[in-house]
């Protein structure tokens, strides 16, 4: 068993606060930084939570990112958010963006914000649920390194880019939650599998002809397998051309890597879109959703998703998290 | 072989006006349906182009759908389309909407269009293709009577709910297409396997019970299989969320049927964003879509989604397009 050590919320923003500070981060980039990690540990995504500070802490060290970077932001239309991360972190233009994104859509029914020149934004589904608690409807995308190759070809063109969207529900919360790559399986769990030395299950991952492969390496090496086939190909083609091409971000296949210190800064994008649902439905959106939602969970066991992350996230508001005391080492290290 | 004639798309447009009018739909109703007729003549969709005349005049004739409906547009915030489309068709609600959306989108960078009290609107991407034509990135999202049960569960909640998104290209053409439903296949081919008294292939549908079956009467009685598992059902719900509660439209599970004269209006809905690329990538959208387009083409026999649509429409424009004669006959018998 994992030996845990349990933090509050509070304690885990405090952490990871202190912790990007010491590595070089300025005070107004740790901040929004420090927040998502703790909505992310309330959610119960560890892999992405207090995990990622020491790689953060790294990243800022190296130069992947700059702690100190500016957002830049700007407002070409009204209802046109444009933010330039700066090779900073992407929470941090996220932060400056949603200040403005959600008067916006609020003022005129709708508004997006793209981000530019900017970095690994974590759990998107944590930026997309700020939304729904502000009573949107919210839809982020956000691009990554090549990974997952056209239908047809065995060469890597796009990431395995996941989209998020968040419904608002009656009590300023995320009443849905959907956020899901375009691959299988996440890549992170295939670079945990070569790690271990373990093989990965069939339709995982392709080697670099294309070819079907257990081996988690030649994997790394080929491509991920997309969920539905060219259905997967397709989200994540979406999601490129919304969090790269709509926003003048980094294509994926251009990108530096997300992992490991080299490459310099990924310059990678993120793209929100924010709706006002009572304008868009006279105000029948409430009512819906809570008929939909109930649809949903009327058979036995089943879940609307996001019902396990808002489970977790009531349970750690009360109670805190229990954290891998391995991972509290190394960022503790870091003070 | 099938026998066939070969119609200019200006033919098939006029036809399929003759028909609808003939049929007891009004003019203004007829004539964006008929164009949307020769567009997906045009891409190839053969299964939703004239096939569909017969069956839209048999339901203007039953009252699924009103052929003389007036489609009420109203304007809540300065970005929000909203169109009552009163039980008529939903071309002429979309056809009454972009009007306003499509200057909105160009002014205040983005807009929304919402459309409640509809019908099945064909294939979704000839209307966001139209966006892309505008020079606008065109997202849309249409709902569909139930047919796709939540993970975990085997009652059907949400249809089979295609989205679709289409890119401008620099010649006011769609350069990418995204046109794809929920489900591991369409709706329609488990229908066609069931006429021909044909199994279908493992992986399309389920039974009642959620159990995998082959047989397609089973699959239409039980639910289609989401593409991708969990992740299709995460589609499938997005959509619904987007089409029917943002719009105020009936949700899947309480839609009538869109084929037969049974249950009335289906009253389902559709949804659209079009928003400006320049403004939100400070003019690099283009050369961005150019080169990730590039790159998936330079791979040896591999396209951009909507590839195959775009030659065809070429084709079509010059050569017109081989119409199957028995349908040809089933909506000359109708003037």
């Amino acid at each position: 068993m994992t030996a845990t050590e349990t933090l509050t919320l509070a304690e885990i923003e405090q952490l990871s606060y202190d912790a990007l500070i010491a590595a070089g981060t300025s005070p107004e980039n740790a901040a929004p930084l420090a927040k998502a990690t703790a909505m992310t540990e309330a959610d119960g995504v560890a892999s992405h939570g207090l995990a990622y500070i020491p790689i953060y802490a790294e990243h800022v060290q190296c130069g992947k990112v700059d702690g100190h970077a500016k957002p830049i932001l700007t407002l070409p239309k009204s209802s046109v958010v444009q933010v330039d991360a700066a090779t900073g972190f992407a929470h941090s233009a996220i932060e400056v963006g949603f200040e403005q994104l959600i008067p916006a859509a609020k003022e005129q029914g709708v508004a997006v914000l793209a981000i530019k020149n900017s970095y690994n934004c974590g759990v998107l589904g944590v930026h997309t649920q700020r939304l729904a608690q502000a009573g949107l409807m919210g839809i982020g995308f956000t691009n990554a390194p090549a990974s997952i190759a056209p239908t047809g070809g065995a060469k890597p063109v796009v990431g395995t880019n996941p989209f998020s969207i968040s419904a608002p529900g009656p009590r300023g919360q995320a009443e849905v939650l959907i956020d899901q790559s375009a691959s299988t399986i996440a890549k992170s769990e295939v670079m945990k599998h070569t790690r271990e030395g373990k093989p990965v299950p069939e339709g995982w991952v392709l080697d670099a002809e294309g070819n079907p492969t257990t081996d988690p390496t030649a994997g790394l090496k080929g491509s991920m397998v997309p969920s539905g086939g060219y259905k997967g190909v397709g989200i994540a083609l979406m999601v490129e051309m919304m969090a790269a091409a709509m926003s003048g971000a980094t294509l994926g296949k251009d990108a530096s890597p997300f992992s490991g210190t080299k490459g310099g800064p990924p310059k990678t994008g993120q793209f929100f879109i924010a709706i006002d649902p009572v304008a868009t439905s006279g105000g029948a959106f409430e009512a819906q959703l809570a008929t939909l939602t109930k649809a949903v969970r009327a058979q036995n066991g089943v879940r609307v998703p996001g019902d396990g992350r808002g489970t977790k996230r009531t349970q750690a508001a009360k109670e805190g998290v229990a954290v891998n005391v391995a991972t509290l080492q190394k960022i503790r290290a870091l003070l």
